[in-house]
């Protein structure tokens, strides 16, 4: 087999960029984002590396009035036992915080990962089990990055009770919840977290690493 | 603030390919890794999505002969176990399986995560804790993109047992382990996952998403 061609300078460039704007987005415009637009983006899904080839990722759609609603309203249950967590102006900061787009984005899928799969018949898994969430989160990661690369905004909520929410949306009992995502178009682009931009957290000037 | 330059159709054309040939690697050529590449692959750690900014990622950077016998040791160990949980031709099939590259790889790494930190104020992580974890697999899907926009691999080993490795490497007491992992020159570079060729399990045909 021929070896494939080297990934130029000025890809790696905008792949560079391309983390750089990678954003956890929660401000989304309502216009719809078209079906191949989505299905390009969930093509990472295959492409992702998995335990075993296991390929435990199990994704819900969610679009019926009914499931939203179950999702939102944990959500918000969720978001004030979180913000009974703090006190004075931490706790005010917290609430002035816009920390999901569930109310305006087009599309939203709940990600789990199917805990009881055989597929891969269990290599890599055995001494450490939760390489299996690992990969599904490995999976949205790479998602994350085919949508924005398309201009596509996504949003992760974890501000949930995650076994609730799975018994609301009739997941089967071996899946478990790793992720809500909100999917559209974002209002803002940049590259500046906003959780940075209202002073609730800065990034580390440098990574650190220590030898052994 | 002026809106960021779309993403070329030849740029995601060319993240495609990357996102293809990405694999994890277990057979490394032995040339060493210079520092400079590595740094940048590295910056995709800071780069990264994490819960509340929490930036939850600590790396130890095993270079010296007692680590990493400590690290191969325990590697071996697992997968003695491991292999006596097949029978018959899977057990077999098993055994002839490489499963690591720790032998040959010029960078290893232990990544851990710091189920204690304060930064982020746990932020999104109060009903779902293992955000912090989940928030360093996805800054390690970040780098090995990183590193394979560049040429190098990195093989994800997690036939140990996590415990005992992060007390070997003398870890702090709030330090997970995530993973072990191995970054050299891959001495393939297809885009044929190795279990696939090797017939341990194959890639599903096709990504499947139920409807809520």
């Amino acid at each position: 087999m021929a070896e494939p061609a080297p990934f130029s300078d000025s890809f790696q460039h905008e792949l560079d960029r391309l983390l750089r704007l990678r954003r956890d987005v929660r401000r989304f415009r309502t216009d719809p984002v078209d079906e191949a637009t989505l299905d390009q983006a969930l093509s990472a899904f295959s492409r992702a590396p998995s335990v075993g080839l296991s390929e435990p990722w199990r994704i819900l759609r969610i679009d019926s009035p009914d499931a939203r609603r179950a999702a939102l309203d944990n959500f918000r249950a969720a978001n004030d036992r979180a913000l009974q967590g703090y006190t004075g102006a931490r706790a005010a900061r917290y609430a002035t915080l816009k920390l999901s787009g569930m109310q305006e984005a087009p599309v939203q899928l709940a990600v789990f990962c199917d805990d009881g799969t055989t597929k891969g018949h269990g290599l890599g898994a055995a001494s450490m089990p939760e390489m299996r969430r690992y990969s599904v989160v490995s999976a949205i990661t790479l998602f994350w990055l085919a949508l924005r690369a398309q201009g596509l905004g996504l949003g992760w909520v974890s501000i949930l009770d995650p076994v609730q929410l799975a018994r609301d949306l009739d997941a089967p009992d071996n899946w478990h919840l790793i992720g809500y995502f909100c999917i559209g178009w974002p209002q803002d682009t940049g590259d500046t977290p906003e959780l940075e931009t209202l002073g609730w957290e800065t990034r580390a000037p440098a990574l650190h690493i220590e030898p052994r």
